[in-house]
């Protein structure tokens, strides 16, 4: 799918949400399109289209201002994503949080798109007791991609912690989480948010959707609004300790 | 509490939406204020401050452009609401849809803001099987109020034709409903619904809030945003045959 022009109004709109330099870990944006009442899909494992083309084109002119991009096991067994960046000559890096080993890397358009020359190779993060094929492993090594082991523990915010520690190792300086929901539902109770940039499609998807909503609730700030021509995005930060 | 000013804007942005003629019912416009994740309220009976002064003094601006003003009884009974109009000098006719005659009226907010003269009595749409309190009685037509039956039945789309039909036959031209979550839910999958206004709150509340999430999904046409100090609204008409 080719991208329509960027609306001009965004960029100004995002430049104070864009990350900025951390040291002691990388920026995340927290970001996902959801219908009015709060559904990223209309049923698990069913993608579902909710954004207009135009807050599509500002989803991958937010992924050339990052230089990763990352999704849960879930999204990336039920849309087979491509995760890469189809806006300016940017590349971003994919991670993939895969703590029980589900996904068959070779089998993936990611995979397809990284040996066309359209992305890079995703690293993958695994969790301890995971033993990648060696077909998985030879394929993803000569794409560039690596398997990472991760310590996961039942905490999840301690692995969140991990995992951009993980991810700052290797020089990555900013993180775009893209879902799904349990991803979003998580970091949505978490201090590790910087940005959170959420599309709204006016469209309600209905009580069996996957939905978008933490536990206990959290307080946003510094809140902007765009108008598009038929979706709304709000940029804002979390309100810290409310979790 | 008073009102701040509207905002201008919001003039022009609701003009198309506000009532019309109709010769066969009441115009209706269902209306209410949820968080980004689609919660009109933090916990049941939980009375819930999701939306800006300025989106509050949009609901009072609407009021003032509708006949009647209607809630179910979860409502009244979780907020004990004034359901008056407090923008101009625009009067509201309450509608309280209380098929089981939950409603001690003689001991409501409603009953002293019409002592006062702040207000209009309530018409209280009540089960044929249901026999108001003398008390309750008395006070409601000193007053200016209105018990009315109506013949409930299992059927929620029917019971909202009727509900419509006893209006009009009230001279009731236009009517603003405003909650609770499960009168949205059903009206959103109705062909009743003329106009959806809907304000936005940018904060979660969280997995145990009151849901608005019609079953099966609804879509939306004719979709206008307005961007405010904190809040959007999203003014729309319902498509449709999609119920």
């Amino acid at each position: 799918m080719s991208l329509i022009p960027l609306p001009e109004s965004l960029v100004p709109f995002l430049k104070e949400y864009l990350p900025s330099q951390r040291t002691d870990r990388p920026f995340v944006t927290l970001t996902w399109a959801q219908s009015l009442d709060s559904r990223i899909a209309a049923a698990p494992g069913l993608q579902t289209k909710i954004s207009h083309a135009e807050t599509k084109t500002m989803t991958h002119y937010l992924r050339a201002n990052h230089d990763s991009i990352l999704v849960g096991i879930g999204t990336v067994l039920a849309d087979d994503p491509k995760l890469n960046c189809r806006y300016g000559n940017s590349h971003i890096r994919p991670v993939v949080v895969d703590p029980h080993g589900k996904w068959d890397y070779s089998k993936s358009t990611l995979h397809k798109v990284c040996a066309e020359g359209k992305g890079l190779a995703p690293f993958i993060l695994v969790g301890a007791q995971v033993s990648p094929s060696s077909e998985n492993k030879t394929n993803l090594s000569a794409q560039g991609g690596q398997f990472i082991t991760i310590d996961f523990s039942l905490d999840r915010s301690l692995n969140w912690q991990r995992i951009l520690h993980v991810l700052h190792q290797k020089d990555i300086a900013s993180v775009m989480i893209e879902g799904g929901a349990d991803v979003i539902n998580s970091l949505l109770k978490s201090d590790l948010v910087d940005s959170v940039i959420v599309t709204v499609g006016p469209v309600f998807l209905g009580k069996d959707g996957v939905e978008v909503s933490p536990s206990g609730g959290a307080e946003l700030v510094q809140v902007k609004w765009w108008t598009g021509t038929k979706d709304v995005v709000m940029a804002a930060r979390l309100q810290k300790g409310t979790s």
